[in-house]
């Protein structure tokens, strides 16, 4: 499955690429989830791996120059790492000055705002290049207008953050490509944003214009035609429902898909508040998402099962779709549950 | 009524005062909601008015000059109108910068950001004066953590936006100060902010931010203190409802009044959404507001009777109250209903 390439958002919006996939002087391998992100996801965006010394970290791509990742066609380098404090360090600028000089833009998903440091704004400049924060959202937002849009949504849901929403909806898309549907992965978040080559990052966005955002990133479109879109937070997350909230009732979604990871209990970095049940959510999501789309249904529910073993994500796949009466499914694990859980969103 | 002061909000986060209101030459009464609002709600920060050749409108307070308001105490200017364009127009610029040599700061609620014109630039530099735009929230906001305030809150929420919100809050922030209660009003949109002297303008608030803002509006307080926190939009909106879903759990009230203009069937803009009934108002907002506060509770119905007679009015907040089964009252009309309806807020 790993090499068919997820529908890319309308050209219009799309960053440039390909991309030469950075990885500075990382070692640590969980530092480097955007580009292996990437590599699983964006294949067919990406050309090869560039690193400074002192690099232990590789996605198995090729390693390049940024000169032979232009001659290969690459147009921008994607900073794949983060490092503890989450800021581009100094010692990583050379190599990034020598990107630009070799013709590449540069597209960061770092807190650290790249034309803030002053070295890579003088060679943007110096060189003509671009520098592209993708955690910055577009300034022409509109306000939701709540208008019905032609074309058909699903939105990927969850009982908290951090269990599967991003995974859940690439999967799908893919899938739904696969079977020679019309399809967009919609991307809401900074990783996700890379992975399609667009997208907005709703948790940027000011509030009043957050259902406005989800208006703008999946517009109208043919009658057969999918939008999997990414979801954020959780109606139920203290922090986070209002995002969650814009995002339903401007996605409009038809159909939705719950995300959850068994055995969470409580809310990430909220230990006071449990996870809601996947039925609450189930509920609660579609109370409030018929206000902007009165034929909104839940397809299924996505687990999290990256903890279990083969024989027990098998029997708790079984066990949940029995209980919930829908398709439950992981779709990393794929398989037979998966291939249900796609059929039912496409069923009607 | 009208001279009792509306409580404010901590003086930490207070804006300079009190006031001289700025008519511009304003023609048009309608443009000067903001000087009637501070007139009638803050008239112990209004030390009187200044308008530019040309103006009609007046507040009916002292007309003086910057210098001779100075002298009387003031400490800023209030721009108090708007013009069409919701701009500040090249000719009330002398008059600004003629306020800033006198002494006083320059507070605006308008979209134009003051900073942006040069000529108020160098005049505040000049003269070691601040513009201040209260559209812009603090840049300190945290992210929610849900944790359960003291102190005791309510909050006013709608069936829609532009219906009574903020002049209910004010109403009942009031009362209760008038009946000796330790209480602060706390405003979230511009007016209210003028008004109070202070608070967060959370439709400009980044929307991952959007319920640590409302947390941050509401400290911890001593058991029996009352925050009556301004309302905004609806959890029904299509537009808005992240906004007002962001605002409950943050503000975790334990008392909600629900405000309704009847008559309307329609969202303002949105002609294509009903507005929910003030049944499913209740209903879902206590469900929803749940998830921060287990306690919280219906105290009752605000309803805007502005376009009905005194007879008219009092049969219909009095049949309202019967099917409702709570107290239903008009705060601007004051009188007995709302008497009860203060009551229902303070009883448990």
């Amino acid at each position: 499955m790993r090499h068919i390439p997820v529908p890319l958002i309308s050209p219009a919006d799309a960053l440039p690429g390909p991309y030469l996939l950075f990885l500075g002087d990382t070692k640590e391998p969980a530092y480097a989830k955007t580009a292996f992100g990437l590599r699983d996801w964006a294949a067919d965006r990406c050309v090869g791996e560039f690193h400074i010394e002192g690099a232990t970290v590789s996605t198995g791509l090729a390693a390049m120059t940024p000169a032979q990742a232009h001659a290969n066609g690459a147009r921008a380098l994607v900073i794949g790492v983060a490092n503890a404090g989450g800021f581009i360090p100094d010692h990583w600028q050379p190599a990034l000055v020598n990107a630009m000089e070799a013709g590449l833009d540069i597209i960061s998903g770092m807190h650290t705002r790249l034309a803030d440091m002053p070295a890579l704004q003088a060679a943007a400049i110096r060189t003509g290049r671009q520098l592209i924060d993708v955690r910055r959202p577009p300034s022409d937002i509109p306000i939701a207008n709540g208008r019905k849009r032609s074309g058909k949504r699903l939105l990927t849901v969850g009982t908290d953050c951090a269990l599967g929403k991003k995974y859940t909806a690439l999967a799908i898309a893919r899938a739904f490509s696969f079977r020679g549907l019309e399809t967009h992965f919609r991307a809401t978040g900074q990783t996700g944003i890379l992975i399609a080559g667009g997208g907005i990052p709703l948790d940027a966005v000011v509030v009043d214009f957050a259902a406005g955002a989800a208006e703008m990133l999946s517009p109208d479109a043919s009658e057969n035609h999918w939008d999997v879109i990414e979801g954020q937070g959780s109606v139920f997350h203290p922090a986070y429902a209002g995002v969650s909230l814009a995002l339903l009732h401007g996605s409009q979604p038809d159909v939705i898909v719950v995300c959850h990871q068994p055995g969470r209990e409580h809310v990430l970095g909220h230990s006071q508040f449990r996870v809601p049940s996947i039925e609450e959510t189930i509920a609660l999501t579609l109370q409030l998402g018929r206000r902007t789309n009165p034929c909104i249904r839940c397809a299924g529910v996505s687990l999290n099962t990256a903890h279990l073993g083969e024989a027990e994500a098998e029997v708790l796949l079984a066990s949940e779709s029995l209980r919930l009466g829908c398709a439950v499914a992981d779709p990393i694990r794929g398989g037979a549950a998966f291939d249900r859980l796609v059929q039912a969103c496409l069923e009607n």
